[in-house]
């Protein structure tokens, strides 16, 4: 006899019994319908991808040692997907010449992160990917960041659970490259320390600035303690520079006409992914006990050419099934548990199972979802677990109903009886 | 400059692009509303899973040769799952004491084979994965396959077109063992030739059952050549082979009076996995261009011993999106794609754009699926893309809808236009 088998998931990863996967579905139902609201196409590709798709651009750390990557027997590397951009970026760039700009496209693909499991943070999740490509204005940016709202609306958040912030990766480019005339290395250094600057202590934060700006740390930390835009715009030099920042008021003023008006301007808003170009955005959590970003994405527009194709302006975000399980858990706005039939059919004796199977069938042929209980128990007991499934009607089937062919239909709530047949 | 990258998908599996990903959600929808329709849950797992939980009872050659798997950095030996049994299996083990048997469950899970890729052999697939635990009589297989029935059917193919097949394990194993005498590996070998007879030639077939039967093979051939259930049963011998033979016969009469009247008994078929322990089935294919085995399934009553609880009951199978789409495509039943919006919106000049969006967001929330033309492109250009995406209705917005805030809906197809605002 082999030893007995473990009965746990791969650590990291997570089992969806019903009540989970009804929860999943119904995050994917919100996902989907927003998107397909808007007018956008549902794609999708294998979690298996060649490991090079990776080493371009998505920040190397990410490549390096939170992927899962291994050589198959053909000695092709190949890793599971970390995330949906680089698919989608190759997929329009292998077929550019047929496709019809602009594309509005979406995926719910599960993604791969190597990396330690703990609250929150799993290595497998499901992300919507929405993207919209050859769209140059900044409608793009409206457009989906409308998406964003209304997908954190139907997680059942209101405007004042939550907030919009928006930055522009062009604008911080000049300030660190133009304005403060830093080199590539030094900038990107500074950016991903301002994307830390919520997790950490204001004087390490600063003392951090300051070792690596010296003398103009202080004009750097004031550009970044701006009140808002305009206040801003004001310390900010050179006609670039206003336009960069007059983006971004082209997007505040674009969703209040729509009436979003949960929306400010964060010159701290980096963003993880180093190919985003333009104007990057999250959807960030007001709720005061766990303050957090919730999703979030930006313009990118440059990923094309890394296919060998000219640029696509694309904009595009993603949004993980784990915080929005969470936010609805904590908003409480989960929808109560659906029973997964709307009919049980009880079986009073084995013998009465091909006529009860036979009243099941027609049933669904109307429509209704019905499962006959198949166990062989005592009809109570059958009975009280219909119940305590959450069943809203019951049929019984004896002799009296083999022989007459007629059935009752009982409403468990009202106990109201409706004979058929 | 890095190197152009590559737009190719991994060898051996797809992308599906919206035309394609629009089919594998029919296929989709198809199996979730069959299964919904008897009251079966939904759950799903990981792709990854411990390789362990292959090795125990998926037949060797499908964990040695077929399987992705890897080293994780922790030293775990992981596997991409190659089919869904083991796994829920592994979950139903888990919480065995919490849940509520009988359990009707489904997943659409995709799956992991390593192959030579070839037509309708991909490395990646998505399946559905039906199954019943907790039921000993075979009102399960009954409904598992009325469920078969219904799905094939949704395919669009007739009753004509195909055909139910139905053997039993334990008949076959009681005629190689107790009424042959043979070990168990012969026993397995003749199985697993009798698996592959319809890819053989006739004398192939004949000279290799005679050298693993020697004198016994002239009887073996003619019960295997039985024109029918009664035929064989007259053939065979003691009291558990004939009760072996009436259980086939239980669910031809069964289906039979739910009107399901293409279902015969095929001594021949055997199904791949070990781990099938009573009846097993097949939808086949009679198109007579391409005669072939469409999914299938059985009961397999052992396998959750092998995490060390109690036997429970099982009947499930498994039906694959590639053979779904190409039947579909083969009896032409694909539905006639579907635009991916409702109302196009065209936008006059650019500096219409924002109250385009605030029309679209209205239209939106009346229930419409709404796309807004931001490609900055002449008005005709605009409308023709509409007209070629199969768009209903279209909206244009110009200086003077900005003016009035009206604006009309032109049908694309009637040519009428409705005032609104």
């Amino acid at each position: 006899m082999a030893k007995k088998l473990s009965t746990d998931a791969y650590k990291g990863v997570r089992d969806f019994f019903p009540a989970d996967m009804a929860i999943e579905n119904k995050i994917f139902d919100i996902w989907r319908s927003v998107s397909e609201k808007y007018g956008y196409e549902e794609y999708n590709a294998s979690v298996l991808e060649p490991a090079d798709l990776y080493r371009a651009k998505s920040g190397e750390e990410i490549v390096n040692e939170q992927t899962y990557t291994f050589t198959d027997r053909g000695d092709r590397e190949v890793t599971l997907r970390p995330e949906m951009t680089p698919t989608v970026a190759r997929m329009v760039a292998a077929r550019k010449r047929e496709l019809i700009f602009p594309l509005r496209w979406f995926s719910i693909p599960n993604l791969f992160r190597y990396e330690q499991p703990q609250r929150g943070r799993v290595r497998e999740h499901w992300q919507l990917n929405v993207d919209i490509f050859g769209v140059e204005s900044l409608a793009a940016e409206i457009e989906v960041i409308n998406m964003a709202y209304d997908i954190t609306r139907a997680y059942g958040l209101k405007d004042t659970d939550f907030e919009i912030r928006l930055n522009s990766r062009k604008l911080m480019n000049y300030i660190l490259r133009d304005m403060f005339g830093l080199d590539a290395e030094i900038s990107r250094k500074v950016s991903k320390l301002v994307d830390k600057k919520d997790k950490l202590p204001a004087d390490v934060f600063n003392s951090e600035i300051e070792k690596l700006l010296s003398v103009k740390a202080a004009e750097f930390l004031a550009l970044l303690n701006s009140k808002n835009l305009t206040d801003l715009s004001a310390k900010i030099s050179g006609k670039s520079g206003v336009n960069n920042a007059s983006e971004i008021q082209t997007i505040i003023d674009g969703l209040a006409n729509l009436g979003i008006k949960n929306v400010r301007f964060d010159p701290t808003l980096m963003r993880g992914f180093d190919y985003y170009t333009g104007i990057v955005f999250e959807v960030f959590d007001l709720n005061p006990a766990n303050r957090r970003s919730v999703f979030g994405g930006g313009r990118y527009d440059d990923l094309l050419a890394l296919f060998g194709n000219e640029k696509v302006p694309a904009v595009g975000f993603g949004a993980g099934d784990v915080i929005a399980r969470d936010l609805m858990e904590t908003y409480g706005t989960l929808p109560p548990a659906l029973a997964s039939a709307d009919i049980a059919i009880c079986v009073v004796e084995e013998k009465n199972t091909l006529f009860a199977l036979e009243v099941a069938s027609e049933l669904r042929d109307e429509g209704n979802r019905v499962s006959v209980d198949l166990s062989g128990k005592k009809l109570g007991d059958q009975i009280s677990k219909a119940n305590k499934r959450g069943v809203a009607k019951v049929i019984c089937i004896g002799d009296e109903e083999v022989k007459t062919g007629q059935y009752r239909v009982k409403d468990m709530k009202t106990g109201a009886e409706e004979e058929i047949g």
